[in-house]
C-alpha cells in the first residue's frame, strides 16, 4: 500500500496472501470454446438434486427453527454421529464428540494453521501438494519444509529431517495434484517414522470415496491415534456448493479448533447440516458413490488412453487409481507454465505444477482434471495439448 | 498442554482463544423452566419459513448445478448487486465489485482481523463492545485500547490517543451489548476526528433493520468513504442459520480480504446465497422486516414495562430504540458476574456484563435479550431477577 493518504497498515501476514493461480488460470479459461482439463469441479451431473431438493424441502417443514437458527459451533450431533459411523467403515474409530463440522475442509486447514502455526514454525509438505493447504497455512508465516517423495508418497526417512515440525500435512489417496496414493505398508512406515521423531500428522482425505480400482488402505490417522489430525470433506460425494467438511481431533487440539471455529463463522450453516443428513442418513451413498465412481472410472480410462494415444514420447505419468487428476512430468525442460498460453490458443486448458510445489521447484510438469468434461472432449483436449507439446519439442530441436 | 509424550505444539496465539463465556452461560440456560434473556437468538417466529422452502425448491429446480457447485470467493453476483442497491437506500454508496459475501458476519471479524492486526497491534474498541469481535479479534494477538464512550456511544476526543491503532471497531446502531445508538452529529464528530488522526474504522451493523422507533442515521461509512470497512448480516432480517453476511471494503483491504476468504472457506455457500436471493429479489423485506419490527418493539415495550415495574431503585437503563437487548446497570458494588447462579436458581438468566469489556472492566452491569420470549415471559422472567437483586441489596445492608 503506497498511497500515504491511506489510513490503513496491513498485518505482516497479508504479505503472505496472494491471488489463487489456479482461480487466475480458470478465469481465462471460461473463454468459450477451452476444453478445460485446468478446474477441479466435480461433474455437475453427479450431484444429488433430487435427493437435496427432497431434503431441502423435509427440513424446512419438519424443523425449520432449528435449521434457521443459531446453532452448536461443534455441529449438527446427528451428522456427527453419522460420521463417526462411516468413518469406523474406513478403520478409523472416531468418537463423535471429537468431530467438528467445517465450513469446507479449507476451513479445517485455516483452523489447523490457525492453531498450531507460528511465524517460523515449520510445516513439512509432499512434494508436490495441495495448492489451498499452502494458502491456507501461509497467512500464518510457517517454514514450508519439503518431504522427499517418490511415486508411493512421502520417503519414511524424511520424517527424521522433519522433527520439531509444528506437523507434516499428507493427502494419502490419490493426492491433488499427483493423482498418487500412499500403499498401506508405506503408511505403516510413515506412521512409525512420524511418532519416532515425534512429528504430528495432518491428514486430509477429500478423495477417500473416490476410488475406481479398489477401496484404499486405512487412514494414516487410523494407526496415528492421538499423533494425527483427519480431515474429511462432502464436497466431492455431495456437492461442493454445500461447504461441508469436518475435522476429527486428537484430546489436545479439539478444545482449541472449536474456539478457532467459534472466532471464524460462530458455525457452519445448520440449514445445510441438516440438509446433508436428510439425504445421507438412510444409506444414500450406498447407491449413489458407486454411480459417481463408474462416471469418474470411464473419464480416468478415457483419459489414459488418450494420454497414450497421443502425448509424445518423452511424457511420463501415472493412471490415478482414484480422484480427478492425472499428473504429466514433461519431458527435460519443456516449461508448462510458458507453455499455458500456447494451449489455450489451441483450445486446451490445465494448470501447470509450479505452485502446487511449496519451493516454487519444477515447472515440468501438469496437472489434468478428469471429472468435468465428457470421454470425447477428454480425448479432443489431450490431442489438442499434445500437439502444443510436440510443437515446443520441435522448436527446441531447431533451436 | 503439559502431556510429554504429545507430539503438539500449540502456537502462541491459541492461547488468546478461550471459550465463549456465553455459549457456557447459554448451555445452562437451557434447562428446563428457565426463562433466558441471556442469549441474542431471534425469534424463530420470524423466520420466513414458506418464502425460504419456495425460494430452496426453485434455486434446486432451476440452476441445481450452479448452485451445488464450486463458486466465485467474491460471493454470487446478483445478490451483491442486491446489496449494492440496498445500502444505498441507507446512504451507503457501494460498489458491486467491492462487496465480499461472508459466512456470517462473524467471518467479516476474522478477515479483517487476519488482514490488519499483528501481535501488539492496537485495536480501539467501544466499551462496552461485541464479545464476539473481541474473539475474532484476539487470536490475532491484539492489544486492545478502551475507546471512552457516553450514552450517545464513543467520544470524539478519544480518537486523538487512537492514532496508530489498526482500526476502530465500532458498531453504530443498537449496540449488542448496550442497546446504545450513535446520534447523526455524534456520528459526523467520530468520522472528522478518526480522519484527523489517521485511525481507520471497522464498522458492524447488524442490527441497523431492527428500528423500532424511526430509522438509523447513515452509516459512519457514508462519511468516512475509503477510511472505513463496513460488515453487515442477513442474521437478523432473514436466519442465522444460513450464516449470510457481507463485507464492504475499501481499494487498499478489498483483495487482500478476498485472498483470506479463499484460504478460509473458498467460498460461502452457492446455495445460501442463491436461496437468499431468491428470496429478498422482489422487495419481500419490505413487507417482512415490518413484520419483524413490529413483533420486537412489542416485546422491547414489555421489557421496558418490566423493568419500570419491577427493578428496585438504584438500577439504571435506556431504552434501546432498536436491537435485541437491554443494558442494565445495577445499584453499586452489586456483582451481576456473582448474582448469576442465584437468578437461575430463581428461573431466569441474562449475560453478566464483564466479558464485553476489553480490559475485563465493569462487573455491575448486565444484559437482557428481548427477542426469543414472549412479553408474558419477560414480565415473569424481570420480575424473577428483580427479586434476586433486591435480595443481594439487603444482604450488603445486612452485613
Amino acid at each position: 500500500m503506497s498511497d500515504p493518504a491511506s489510513p490503513w497498515t496491513l498485518a505482516r501476514r497479508a504479505a503472505r496472501l496472494n491471488p489463487s493461480t489456479i482461480r487466475e488460470i480458470l478465469k481465462l479459461t471460461e473463454l468459450p470454446g477451452i476444453i478445460s482439463l485446468a478446474g477441479g469441479l466435480p461433474a455437475p451431473e453427479s450431484f444429488p438434486v433430487e435427493a437435496m431438493a427432497e431434503a431441502s424441502a423435509r427440513v424446512l417443514r419438519d424443523q425449520p427453527r432449528e435449521a434457521l437458527q443459531y446453532a452448536a459451533s461443534e455441529g449438527f450431533g446427528p451428522l456427527r454421529e453419522w460420521l463417526s459411523a462411516q468413518l469406523a467403515r474406513d478403520g478409523l474409530k472416531a468418537d463423535p464428540a471429537r468431530i467438528l463440522v467445517t465450513t469446507g475442509s479449507q476451513q479445517g486447514l485455516d483452523l489447523v494453521g490457525k492453531v498450531l502455526v507460528d511465524p517460523g514454525s515449520r510445516v513439512a509438505v509432499e512434494q508436490p501438494t495441495y495448492l489451498g493447504a499452502l494458502q491456507a497455512f501461509a497467512p500464518f508465516e510457517p517454514e514450508f519444509q519439503p518431504l522427499a517423495c517418490d511415486d508411493e508418497g512421502p520417503l519414511p526417512e524424511a520424517f527424521a529431517a522433519a522433527r520439531g515440525a509444528r506437523m507434516a500435512y499428507l493427502l494419502p489417496n490419490f493426492q491433488n495434484p499427483s493423482g498418487r496414493s500412499i500403499p498401506a505398508a508405506r503408511r505403516e512406515a510413515i506412521v512409525a517414522q512420524a511418532a519416532a521423531h515425534g512429528v504430528p500428522i495432518v491428514e486430509d482425505n477429500p478423495y477417500g470415496e473416490l476410488w475406481y480400482d479398489e477401496a484404499p488402505p486405512p487412514p494414516l490417522s487410523a494407526a496415528a491415534g492421538e499423533g494425527a489430525v483427519y480431515l474429511g470433506s462432502f464436497s466431492k460425494v455431495l456437492a461442493p456448493g454445500l461447504r461441508l467438511g469436518f475435522v476429527v481431533a486428537p484430546a489436545a487440539l479439539f478444545p482449541k479448533l472449536l474456539q478457532a471455529k467459534q472466532a471464524a463463522d460462530l458455525h457452519t450453516p445448520g440449514f445445510n447440516q441438516r440438509v446433508a443428513y436428510e439425504v445421507v442418513r438412510d444409506g444414500f451413498l450406498d447407491t449413489h458413490l458407486p454411480a459417481v465412481r463408474a462416471r469418474y472410472k470411464r473419464q480416468r480410462d478415457a483419459m489414459q488412453a488418450a494420454l497414450q494415444a497421443h502425448l509424445p514420447a518423452g511424457c511420463r505419468w501415472q493412471k490415478p487409481h482414484g480422484g480427478m487428476f492425472f499428473w504429466v512430468e514433461l519431458p527435460p525442460a519443456v516449461d508448462a507454465t510458458a507453455l499455458l498460453p500456447r494451449a489455450v490458443e489451441a483450445g486446451v486448458a490445465y494448470v501447470p505444477g509450479a505452485p502446487f510445489f511449496s519451493d516454487g521447484g519444477r515447472s515440468d510438469c501438469l496437472r489434468l482434471s478428469f471429472v468435468t468434461v465428457t470421454p470425447e472432449r477428454i480425448d479432443e483436449g489431450v490431442r489438442a495439448l499434445a500437439g502444443v507439446i510436440a510443437q515446443a519439442l520441435d522448436t527446441r530441436k531447431a533451436a
